[in-house]
């Protein structure tokens, strides 16, 4: 296997969080080990490397508390700093979580007055959204949950929290703003238990929305598997429900806390599956992932603003790298014909024949009264070899 | 506190698995070591204790490959014993995971010649299940799921899976049997990973059906907390979806392989906030839940038949404790002014004002630029005392 | 069941850190929500409340990088404090995490001049503890970790441990400060991996120091629980090993972000058992535990001064209850008579008869060649039934 | 990158149990779906694949219960196909768990005739583990644990886990069996709670035995991260205790039911430091691992007997590649000087310079009075660049 060319160009559309290169490294032991950065240089930065993109929350930009003049300043900085790069805001997002107004929730909050607090800051923020023209806006409710469960209406949290997005959905309508909404699971931190704990469940919430048909998900590889569920599987699903509007990309070393890790440097065959679904779509054709490949991960506290860099160009090229083998392992004759022997494809065949009903189906004694489970039994699926199919393209042996 | 009265009654609607107490307690590394229990000795066991119903796998009561006559027998002698003990039979599933056959998936497997058997399998004891007058069947996909992503058509898996469900929903709407589909989300074991994994997956799957208005889940205890996620919170959104159609009650000791132990002999503080929502309902009003109480745990291998019908019997036992704990804890005043310092019934109050609309939100500066986030932020919630109001209720403290 | 005495006394030895109830509430998403809480108030609420001791970081009464003027107000302002109140200070321990020197690691940085730092500060603060006279000195390696395997010479991080642990207990013993070591096991947080990160891993360490002797462990019940494994395991072995010479005491909800609960508010039927086990030891007669009842706890984030003293008090107020419950479930005689069916005494009889050797053993045909297997293995071992009679105790219904 | 040769020979000193490859894929929810494997056709298939050992328990070669003929039978087919083949037996190990009558323990069981029992079956198969040349004999406890705290003596089970090693080691010795004996860890599965859950717990109670020169551990792979702990870190530290006797080498997905993955088909990056660590030892010269590469491993219950062989090779051929890999990682030049950057070599320095007394450090200002703690934390230590270039190497991509 011979690597081609990994260098990141915009058309790869990667995209970055501002709060991600620009974490200070404050952690929940230690204080910040880097000082802030600009927003201006990590656009630079970003465009110099090859990104895409740049998104941010509001307060990321823009200091909580700062007057309307304070602000438009930080927006103007900023909005040169894209022209001059050529970087596009594909997503933005609210912070409702780190200002201790929002300690108990921010939309689902016991206290009305905060929850009114927060749908304004959203709103507020959604019509900057729209000036710099993002397509995607994010709610990660990082506060939106509970430590004792007996201690709070959960119910009526989920109303509130309905509520919440069927009104800022409303109004992204009535403005024609064109935004989408992207609803980001977590299973806990840093509540205990955060509402909404996995790409499922804020799939089934989405599904009771007013306007359901302008909300998603936007996953994250590390929340997902802080709960040690499958990602691929759990980004599958949201494929398939038509849901994948948005994507964190980064990586994580199981059921412990929020790591953030550079994409690929946790678990790397998870890292494999996933790249190879958004590119390359399903096996009989489903298809790819179309939207903005993001990184929301954080540079190691030991590192330096050079290190900071180093990890920033190392997701975009573990992420070209992931896509290379992908690829090399989709167009492998003998990956085809391993697929082929364990049937992988012909799951895609509908179980009913075309226009047979289930009448017929139980009028078919092949299918049941004369279907010999025993001898059908005794076949082999050749899964394993498929596996190592796999590692051997991901490790580069083929 | 006093404890009062903990002998079940059929009132109480508690109901168990065949395969629960007749579990043989044969595991992964060890051989059986309890003899085979008749269904009919179950049943009048189960009544003897207190129980209302019992529920079963097709295999459980008519060993796989049966001919008619001798599933009739077994049918037969079953019903007589229903008939003499009053025991009622509200769930009924299909076993589509021990046979070999299964080994690749049932409804979902590659090979469409099993996907059809298994649907045949499924039809055939659905007929059983309204001739039983079951008003609920499970659908637990133990075997939809997979080791390896890349080798398995992710989005085809859940196309053949909706397929399933939809043809199968349409037999029974047909056969007029008022039977509800539940759907039982696990994440792992036996499969690395199993399709719709958590109740999240489950009710967004559920959102996609043809006839998703006669699809629910069955969440088991035990299931969400293999991946640690808070099972009260699952459950309150399946509540609060309308879609808690039947639960599986048992005991888990967090990410591990599936323990299937008594209720509340895992987590009992979970259990304590689950009895209080399925019993008491939400705080503010919402329903709540009104099916059988169903027990699917395993007596420990290390039991005899003694203890089986020990077992069986604490799992009731404990349920009925938990709920004379939960009705003191809601009537108790001091909870009650807890609570209300908490602000946890404000939750019921929507955050926009009756008629309210965005925009005069958006014209209320009380709500934002008066708005003090600092002076909001310094008072305290109040929600440690509420926790440890209600560890001394679940101990009997108070 | 009644509930007697739950007031705590100075008796109980009840202990907390300063930077428990002290803890400003700031998290890795989140600024503070309460104010610095001083020292002096923090010994005199606690003495109120009744406990015995207090404990603490350097850096806890000292801010970093005070000078010896500075240094010596701090220590008098709170020596006039703890003779005031009567606490006491049994254990002390360094603060080699916050600080940015700190981020690659403190007595295992790669960098000596980190690590010869550390260490000072470590002699620094240990003289102080003797000053204050405690007689327990912890270690937790909170930095002691790395994130990518094969960036860091392990065997040599463990070397440089030792060495450490060696010369720090020389220093102590030539100075006869009377003081012991505890080991501080945590899994990660807040590196990806902490050295040493389980009661066993700490104890395997200390038995290769050359003072193994006098250093031991000092176990958190959420450090372990973060990794999934059963608590009262881990300390009954650390009791076994007569090293269990300290213990934290909080609650946590399993493999997730480092809780800290409120003790009991995390796995109540684990706490329980540790209770049981701490007041009163082995079934069969192993000794109890008998340093102070640390509480190493956080106040959620939530509350306000009110809540952290609620919290405070909710700590020893719940061992309270379940020293009580755990007293009455030996002392009730059908758990004994379950234990004695259960033969749980019986393992405290050597498998060698007195003065038996192996020759005998296999010379005794009963014990092999005339034992009779199946036989055996159908009597059960009562167990649900004493895990039945525990909740109930538990629950305080008997 | 270019891969070479990945065909294993004797040299390598790849084993494999009888019970992985002859794992007849009976699982908790599912009947056999392979039949049953004669150990001398094992034999020979392994061989042909090139591997250099073959591993058992006594009830793999020999049916519990089999008489002396029957058994002698057994063992000499079994000696022809290894003197056939040029297969060795370098560990054995003992069936304490598939009976029943290990149901509540077997060498800690509460019942003495089960522990005298389990101690003579042990005893029988070390008379054959020497017979047959093995060094090294495995204590796996499977059923050595509990799964209700309080129904057990802890204390006691420690006690008479080691009265029973002591027992069996002084055999050994006084035999001149030359045998050394591998504890092996396990945290959960089949019971609720192993004792010596983990690799640090059995290094720890090692410590403690009469013979401990003799006793070391048998990490598995997949059994550490069943508790998501990081294996290579457990690996370093029985390494560095000189107890890393034997290993057993899988995959596993985080902490979920014990997997028994192919080598590789799990967290790879783990499997690749792993590797690193075996065959390179410390990047500061600490020794390698230098006996058999073990695999203890299930095929997948989808695969047939094809599947079976198809598995085996692919362990083989994964650690082949890996070592190939970590080889290359350790000779690129611009990994060691990344190391050397980030002062990776410099932790094998003493902290203590070469007969420096910690009074010389203390009376050394440098090190703490005169060192700049805030210039010191400013510089970056270049972890995630080594991180990256590891990912490259493992993915071929340098």
């Amino acid at each position: 296997m011979s690597t081609g060319n990994l260098q990141p160009t915009p058309d790869d559309r990667f995209t970055f969080g501002l709060w991600t290169v620009g974490w200070q490294a404050r952690d929940p032991f230690g204080d910040p080990t880097r000082p802030a950065l600009d927003p201006v240089e990590a656009v630079h930065r970003l465009a110099d490397l090859g990104a895409y993109g740049v998104t941010f929350h509001d307060d990321d930009l823009i200091p909580f508390g700062s007057d309307a003049a304070v602000r438009r300043q930080h927006i103007d900085r900023f909005r040169s700093a894209l022209d001059e790069t050529g970087l596009v805001v594909p997503m933005m997002t609210t912070n409702l979580f780190t200002h201790p107004v929002f300690k108990e929730g921010a939309l689902t909050a016991n206290d009305r007055s905060v929850r009114r607090y927060a749908m304004r800051k959203v709103l507020h923020n959604l019509d900057l959204a729209a000036e710099l023209g993002a397509r995607t806006y994010v709610f990660w409710g990082g506060r939106e949950g509970a430590e004792v469960d007996v201690a709070k209406d959960l119910p009526s949290a989920l109303d509130r929290y309905r509520e919440a997005l069927d009104t800022l959905a409303q109004y992204v309508v009535d403005q024609g703003y064109g935004i989408r909404f992207a609803v980001e699971p977590k299973p806990n931190e840093p509540r205990g238990d955060i509402f909404l704990p996995t790409v499922g469940h804020a799939l089934a919430f989405i599904s009771t929305l007013e306007h359901a048909d302008m909300v998603g998900v936007n996953p994250e590889v590390g929340h997902e598997q802080m709960s040690n569920l499958n990602f691929v599987h759990g980004i599958a699903q949201a494929l398939w429900q038509g849901k994948l509007f948005h994507i964190d990309l980064n990586g994580q070393h199981g059921p412990k806390f929020d790591q953030d890790l550079v994409f690929g440097h946790g678990d790397l065959i998870s890292a494999f599956g996933l790249v190879d679904l958004l590119e390359n779509g399903g096996i009989s054709g489903a298809s790819p992932y179309d939207g903005p490949r993001h990184f929301d991960y954080k540079p190691l506290r030991t590192e330096d603003a050079d290190g900071v860099w180093v990890s920033a160009a190392a997701n975009m090229r573990t992420y070209l790298l992931l896509k290379e083998r992908a690829h090399a392992f989709r167009a492998d004759p003998e990956v085809q014909e391993a697929l082929a022997m364990a049937g992988a494809g012909d799951l895609a065949t509908p179980t009913l024949g075309s226009g047979e009903s289930y009448q017929e189906l139980l009028a078919d004694s092949s299918a049941f009264e004369d279907f010999d489970a025993e001898a059908r039994a005794v076949r082999g699926e050749g899964v394993v070899r498929i596996d190592q199919l796999m590692v051997e393209h991901l490790t580069g042996a083929r």
